[in-house]
């Protein structure tokens, strides 16, 4: 019934759309009273994106799976990525509701505090592992909203073409731009990282900024 | 007028609540009309933050004012401190204020969307700044977000400890803390960099994860 709530919202939002559409034009059509509507979901918005609790308990249950991780940076990207499986496995209906979320503001700011929902979970788990760590929230904070930011960078381009291409080569890249400034944790940084065993000597001053010893290590590939 | 509209809907907001508090209520309070409220403000949930649209502007301008910026990590940094500087000026306003939008959902909601367009604004530039860089967005967005999380990070420990401190400093730490890590353009890495003129001599294999590298050269003082 779940489901067909789901269908039947989506097909009224996309032909009158999402403000026109009420609760009761959605329980007419899926031929179910208003009682279950909201047994399953709490308001209108929550219909659009009905995934995104379950993907949330899912991230936590992962977040707090190992005690003991070596790799957090590792792991919160990992955490992320179960968000983008969400998105990719129905490629169609995630267009839609990109589509859809762009045109109305109220689901805008649905999103948004979804998104919140979700660095908040990535940054919890980072601020216990960090816990001790000099600037151990902050360094949290920032490294959450980092893979945040890179993950929605890869997933809106991958909506915005309509759902073609590798949406998760396109993730693991931009996460690896993010592994790459910030794992403090150890482990291998993940694809983007050079593989060749070549020795490098820098010779550089202490007060040289770190960005540029960095750009040096990269070989010169970063900006600018 | 603008003013006694926001003393009266503050004094209104702390003593009953935000959502038991009406329009009406408020301009009674303030002895005007309510269309003179809805000239100030499109709803009530803006005269809780009625700065942020100056700031926005603002910081906007700033960041349009100049063309060919040598160090736009550094630009998006203080465009992030003219919000730190907003709140820090009426620091009993600004945490009154964060002590009510903990309490209400709805102003939750609000802030989180002027963080957003705050980002945004950010991003733009970068994006703008980064044009035919590899990665350009995708590092315009990461950096946008780590420098904004950082300046709330800061923001809101100095609003949680009731204003006390200097609020300009925590920032200014946090800040040093993305652009030590982010910084792709050149120039300073501002506060927080050693500050000697030691040479340092690196020897490690190509493929040592970036981060490794950098904690050997700030001298081990990053966590883990």
């Amino acid at each position: 019934m779940r489901d067909a709530l789901v269908a039947a919202a989506f097909e009224l939002f996309l032909e009158r759309g999402f403000e026109a559409t009420t609760v009761d034009d959605i329980v007419a059509l899926a031929g179910v009273g208003r009682r279950s509507f909201f047994r399953y979901f709490p308001s209108k918005e929550d219909v659009v994106f009905p995934d995104h609790e379950r993907c949330l308990a899912d991230m936590t249950a992962f977040l707090e799976s190992v005690a003991e991780d070596p790799e957090p940076v590792a792991r919160v990207c990992d955490a992320a990525r179960m968000v983008l499986r969400m998105y990719a496995e129905n490629p169609t209906f995630s267009v839609q509701r990109y589509r859809l979320t762009k045109s109305f503001p109220g689901l805008r700011a649905y999103e948004l505090s979804v998104v919140w929902r979700y660095e908040r979970a990535l940054a919890a788990y980072l601020r216990r592992r960090f816990a001790g760590w000099s600037d151990g929230d902050l360094r949290a904070d920032v490294i959450a909203a980092a893979v945040v930011a890179a993950h929605n960078n890869a997933l809106r381009s991958w909506l915005r073409s309509g759902g073609e291409g590798d949406a998760e080569a396109a993730v693991d890249h931009a996460l690896a731009l993010v592994r790459n400034s910030w794992a403090p944790d150890g482990g291998p940084a993940g694809p983007g990282e050079p593989a060749d065993e070549d020795v490098v000597v820098v010779i550089t001053k202490r007060r040289t900024p770190l960005w540029r010893v960095v750009r040096e290590l990269e070989g010169g590939q970063g900006p600018g």
